[in-house]
């Protein structure tokens, strides 16, 4: 449905909501009708926001994780094991990670993973700077934790051939029924995973 | 989900994101985390079409539609009929007649409907502004373009009551079954009305 939009403005504000993923001309004009009840004030701080994001949002030296500064809070973090590198393929996973309050070392964003449907490739993905990491010899863990799917198990494969010369302790994530699961809607995969890979049964 | 943020410039554009209607905090990081791939001046031209919504957006000084100048493009344009008005609730409604191509006269958005239960009256809605018009003598027709409820018919009835002194025809949308609709699908209310509205079957 193209409108005949009775404003430049308007129309110039609905097209750059409409590029936003899963939102289309009709959501993106009912978003902006919503921002109008705004006043200007509130509005000029919208679109701040949002230009500060290009302007004044950083990527971490060390891990890639977005930050303000030029360390993120994680790394910058004392009481953080600098020994253990859980490494992730986006900022929302480290986020994801950091909210379950489980995990205590430090990260390594990729930007993505190994995709030759997408063209991307390792020379694409933040790779050099997590080699550079091991070369001070101090890390002595990486947890590869990215997606259960072809392109992560390649790269989970890529990242182990290359970076086992520094001898790292290699893991990755427990495949299993999740917590709360019946197991009749538990795939057979991972149902026949978490048999092999049983644990000990915890009484206490 | 309540993430913790890595950075204060990220955190603040989910925030914002997150106040549109049928935008949580988990569709707002997703919104923004995809923004993130975006280079700084296309950030920055997003946000400056937010900023101007603010700053150029203007009401049409006959109308109240939103237009870019004083006088919108419908008002402006000379081969409108200006001796009807379409009282409509809002700007998208607007838009959404224009659309169907079928009507050639004017507008009048009211900016909303008199609702007692959300603290809306008459002195709330652009009713003053539509009187002034109608003073003007020109004005033929009023077609009463509101939302079929309770608050649509009683902002229909109190017009009525308070414009009828300028003696324009009123009329309203009419209701019936949709085209493409099946009878068994189209509630009682609606076909009882469709029946007693009955039109000219035109076999042409």
């Amino acid at each position: 449905m193209n409108f005949i939009y009775p404003s430049k403005v308007l129309e110039a504000a609905v097209n750059e909501f409409a590029t936003l993923p899963g939102i289309g001309q009709k959501t993106a004009l009912r978003l902006v009708l919503h921002m109008l009840r705004q006043d200007s004030a509130a509005l000029e701080a919208f679109g701040q926001t949002i230009i500060r994001l290009g302007t004044e949002l950083k990527f971490c030296r060390i891990c890639r994780n977005v930050c303000d500064g030029e360390i993120c809070p994680i790394c910058s973090d004392n009481h953080r094991d600098r020994n253990t590198i859980c490494v992730v393929e986006n900022i929302k996973d480290v986020m994801i990670i950091e909210n379950t309050g489980q995990y205590r070392g430090v990260y390594h964003v990729l930007g993505g993973i190994i995709s030759p449907m997408d063209g991307l490739g390792p020379s694409d993905l933040n790779i050099n700077s997590l080699e550079d990491r091991l070369k001070s010899g101090e890390i002595k863990e990486i947890i590869l934790a990215l997606s259960a799917t072809m392109e992560g198990d390649t790269t989970n494969f890529y990242l182990y051939r290359r970076l086992s010369a520094y001898n790292p302790l290699f893991s990755t994530l427990a495949r299993g029924v999740s917590i709360g699961d019946e197991l009749e809607y538990t795939d057979e995969i991972t149902l026949g995973r978490s048999i092999v890979n049983r644990v000990p049964f915890n009484a206490s």
